[in-house]
Order: structure tokens, then sequence, then C-alpha cells
């Protein structure tokens, strides 16, 4: 199964390639770099990345959506929420960490879904759109196709989460074994939640 | 201050960009993706990067040499590692993450230096140069000007930890916040050193 990470630019490094860590220790995931149009994204950290169009790849796989100060402007991108919107609707699951998740809650999708998003960031995420069922208080939130995390490193205990999910804990943890990741695997510690 | 982040192709791609989300935080810092040659690496997960000639940057900084299955191979390539020589030595510091530190210790440079790397390859890394006053149980090693982290996701702990040395606990505690990293602070707390 395919796993469309999609990228733009000022996109938070690791609320992408943490749990890209976690997904490419599995053997039946294929990993493939996407953005609206193809072509050259430069990350918060200046990271520049080769991306593929995201017409040119499978939609109906897992689709991975980051975070960060880009998206600020996206979340008024049109063209760019049609295509998520598209994108996240035809996926099998749809991933988001931090503040990814303003940006699937713009397309409507996450319309009375419970989600979480980036705690700095909360006031603002949640008035991107009200009719989604904020939660606060929790590492990652799943319900339905959707799993959406708190902030950057957030989104590499759900992915964890994730996996054991889809093969198990015993995967999980080797995993974890692999990266030498301490995970918080429960999603209802978040120690974050209540600093600001 | 730049911090010159050495790629190549096959690095575990956490191995660098873990650390880069903890020092993209710091003001005083900036960030420069380096290749032997300058152009395209592709990281063990897929992702392709474009990179700068590590001859067209200054070496008067901070070098970070992620590891990951790459290194097996360029510990043999006698050009990469004379470069890599040139450039630790140069610098004013040099962090290393998982097996990096096999890279570094192929230099002569890590010599009667204390120092770690990745757990589950850590009898490879040791063959490499058993001049190496290699640890076994530590999350990560600071001798001197040399920093080495244990495999993966202990790099951001490293980091961390160099960010607290450099400009305070408080800082680097400011920077978990800002990520929402739960930070193993204690280089002593080492959950993988025997496993295997």
């Amino acid at each position: 199964m395919d796993i469309n990470i999609l990228l733009f630019d000022d996109f938070e490094t690791l609320d992408a390639f943490g749990p890209v860590e976690v997904f490419g220790c599995i053997e039946e995931y294929r990993l493939r770099y996407v953005s609206l149009n193809g072509g050259t994204v430069v990350s918060k950290q200046g990271i520049r990345i080769l991306t593929e169009n995201i017409d040119d790849v499978d939609p109906y796989g897992i689709l991975l959506i980051p975070g960060g100060q880009g998206t600020r402007a996206l979340v008024n991108d049109s063209e760019f929420i049609e295509k998520l919107s598209d994108a996240a609707m035809k996926s099998e699951y749809c991933l988001t960490v931090c503040t990814g998740s303003a940006l699937l809650a713009k397309t409507g999708l996450l319309d009375n879904i419970r989600a979480t998003s980036n705690k700095k960031a909360f006031e603002w995420v949640k008035s991107v759109n009200t009719n989604v069922l904020w939660v606060k208080e929790s590492r990652w939130v799943v319900d339905q196709k959707y799993y959406t995390s708190s902030g950057v490193s957030a989104g590499i205990d759900m992915a964890l989460g994730f996996v054991s999910e889809m093969f198990g804990v015993d995967k999980a943890r080797e995993v974890c074994r692999h990266i030498e990741y301490i995970w918080n695997f429960d999603p209802d510690n978040d120690p974050y939640a209540n600093i600001y």
C-alpha cells in the first residue's frame, strides 16, 4: 500500500519525516512524496525536496498531511484545499500531524469528527472550522479513518499507534527497537495539552 | 553559526532530520544540507534532497553526520572519508547519530575518544576502528568536541543535550515545548543498550 506524504513550502520537517521513519520500517508500505504541482518543495528548516505531482499517484492509500508555518496561507488557497479534499476523500486512511489538521478541517471532511492539533496553535486551528469536534487533551485522536496528532513529535507516537492497530503492538515495538525510540504509546498522555 | 548536515545516499532519514528539527528552533543557527559532490541525495526512506557541495560551505561550524545503510559502503570510500576527515577536523563541534560514528571513526579522529553508536549495529561499528573508546550503554556521549549518539531517535535527545550545553537547559526545554517532544534528557538512560 502507498503512503502519500503531501508536502508544501514551509511544512514542518519532523511532522512529515518522523512518521516517515516509522512507516519506512514496514515492508508493506511504499512511501511517495507528493505536492500540489510536483517539483521542489522547501521545508521550514530549509530542506529542498523533490516531489511528484499529487495527480500522478494512486490516491487509494494512506494520506499523510504534515503541518507547519505553510498551513497559515494554505487554508485560504482554494485550489490546494480542493485537491486535498479529493485526495483525503479517496484515501483509505488519512493522517495529520500538528496543524495539518487545520488543512483537513478546512475541507469539511472533519465536520462532526473528533480531532486534535498542535497545542500552541490550538485556538487558530479551532477557528478554521468550528464544526470539528476538537479534542484539546490528547496526544493523538482516532475517529473513523482519520488519525490526527498533536504537535510535531506527537506524529511519531501516532504513527506507531497506527502501526500497532494495523499490524499489532509487537510490530510497533519492533519498530521502536529498530529506531531506538522511547514511545509514548498512550494517546491520553498529552503533557503539552495544558501549558499555554 | 552554520550547521552543515552531511548527507549521502541511503542515510537514515530521522538521523539527520530529528536533530534538524531541534536546531531549526535556534535562531543563531543556519542549516545547510551538503554532500560529497552536491546534487540530489536519496535517503533510505526514498526522500530526494537537493544538496550543496561540501566544498562550497564554511567548514568552521557544526558538522552533523547521520548514519544508515549508506555508511556500510562509505567506510571503504577513501575519497569520502578524506573529505569527511577534513570537514570534521575544521569543525568547531562534530555530531554523529547512529552509525554516523562509524564514518567518523574511520577517519581516525575518534582514536582514544569516548563514543557510542547504534546498538543493533554496535559490533560492526566497533570493528571499523578498535582504537575508539566505544561506550555501549549511553544514549549519547560527549568527549572534547565530539558528540556521538545511539541509534536514530537518540539523535534528537543528543541535539537537545547539545542545545542545553550551549544555551542552557531552559532553552532546550523551550524547544521541547515548541516541538511537543518528551525528552530523554539523561544520557545515561539508554533503554536499548542491552537488548541484543
